[in-house]
């Protein structure tokens, strides 16, 4: 099943304690579509829709020096992605799988809108729009599914300290299910309270990998957004039993992620080492 | 399989955000024997070690106002426990297993020695013995089977971030395994490289269970090491499996002490209720 992604393709300059890499291609459409396209059949990304603006790409520079977990930026130059207002090609109409990843809710929602024939939809945002577009935010959480934020996020979003009650906050805004990302702890899938007749739906932990070495932790929200949303677009039927191999495989697409600076690893991975690490993180969660 | 625990017994008086207590039973040979309990046929806890001095028992006093994760400490009163010497009694010199609560590691060293029969020894630590007791500490370490520290006192002992790298430090120091209590992430038990011809045994991660309020944290990490260690002696046989098993327990009993003030909790479970989140665990974690 196709899906669409809206959000940010950019070139990124990244520091952190392994090295650094000038320039590299990031942004989160760009991570989403390679996690994702490993859970098609033929790894395809349709870049139909990728707009060529006049001027220069967005560009971003960071540095990951005294905490893998938290970003420094030194440089945002929005440029051409100022003035970016999605457009969604023909082609791209039909796809039943939307992701909105982290751009303004006015586009998210526009998005939305103009893809009425998508039965689900994810999303992503950051502090920035909890703080300042919170409204705007409000109104694309109330069309969404799934969304995909992390820990301070969760908290802000539900003026709450405590998760479990923060992310009942955020599930009575509207999604039907929320994924809190602790980074390297993993992440927790929570569920709004099952309709009458329905099946509840129970909270589920999926873990991060011990690593080594994290590389490079650029995207790797993302890259959990693609393996998350990839798998369960290519299930005939989306069961409880789905969400949870999501998350195993959201995970799996994260921790490959770090290894390498940017994109690097989500380039050259095969399926059968996604499924190998599939394999390791089920020991490392079951019991038998 | 009897456990020896030798560590505090103390009256605490906490404040948290769902209110305070005054002088609570407390200590950390108290949450753990009373978690470690449950394993026992019985119940049983043999207090003919409990050392009765002249003079006012331990104090502590703290809060957790901002942060549940992090204790503020606003009183600390050694009192009688300042010249505390364990002295095992001779019905205890046969106890198979032997749990070395924080306490100094002088005095830890001096009761391995004194149990030349513990098969199975497992010890707890924190930053002040490490960062200014590092030489018996690690005279310690090199007689422990397991050591269960949280993330910031490995990565404090072993002086490396990473946590799989500081975790492989940890162990070169001696300990065949290494627990690593992540507070309200769960757990993460490492093992040190397998001997020649036996079976190495895997990182296995537990989670904790998402509360939706954290009455008080007091003792969780006692209780983590009483359902951890009560749950391996009453084993006829430890397997890798019973070590994945110990997690879980471990994580049970964490997850109900933080439920109530003090031990009010620990005091009045029961083993069904134990069970029955032990398999919500399972749930929580499990792909099928």
């Amino acid at each position: 099943m196709a899906i669409t992604v809206v959000g940010s393709v950019a070139f990124d300059s990244i520091e952190t304690p392994a090295g650094k890499r000038k320039r590299c291609l990031g942004g989160a459409a760009t991570y989403f579509s390679l996690a994702a396209s490993y859970f098609t059949k033929a790894r395809g990304i349709d870049m139909r829709g990728i707009e060529r603006a006049k001027g220069k790409s967005f560009f971003w520079e960071g540095s990951y020096m005294d905490d893998l977990n938290q970003a420094k930026t030194h440089i945002t130059d929005l440029n051409v992605f100022a003035a970016f207002e999605p457009k969604i090609p023909e082609v791209y109409a039909d796809s039943e799988f939307l992701f909105l990843a982290n751009i303004d809710p006015v586009l998210q929602r526009r998005v939305r809108e103009a893809m009425p024939k998508a039965r689900m939809v994810a999303g992503d945002t950051m502090n920035y729009w909890i703080k300042d577009h919170k409204p705007a935010l409000l109104e694309v959480l109330k069309e969404l599914d799934v969304l995909l934020i992390n820990d301070t996020e969760v908290r802000m979003l539900a003026g709450k300290d405590n998760l479990v009650q923060a992310a009942r906050a955020v599930l009575a805004m509207g999604p039907s299910s929320l994924v809190v990302k602790h980074g390297e702890y993993g992440a927790t899938l929570f569920h709004a309270a099952a309709a009458k007749g329905e099946q509840p739906k129970q909270t589920f932990r999926a873990p991060a990998l011990p690593l080594d070495e994290v590389v490079d932790p650029t995207g790797a929200g993302d890259s959990f957004a693609g393996g998350f949303f990839g798998y369960l677009a290519a299930q005939p039927e989306i069961t409880a039993a789905s969400y949870r191999n999501a998350m195993f495989y959201g995970s799996v697409m994260g921790s490959f992620a770090c290894e390498r600076f940017g994109t690097e690893r989500m380039q050259e991975l095969s399926r059968e080492e996604i499924d190998q690490r599939f394999k390791l993180f089920r020991e490392l969660t079951h019991l038998d």
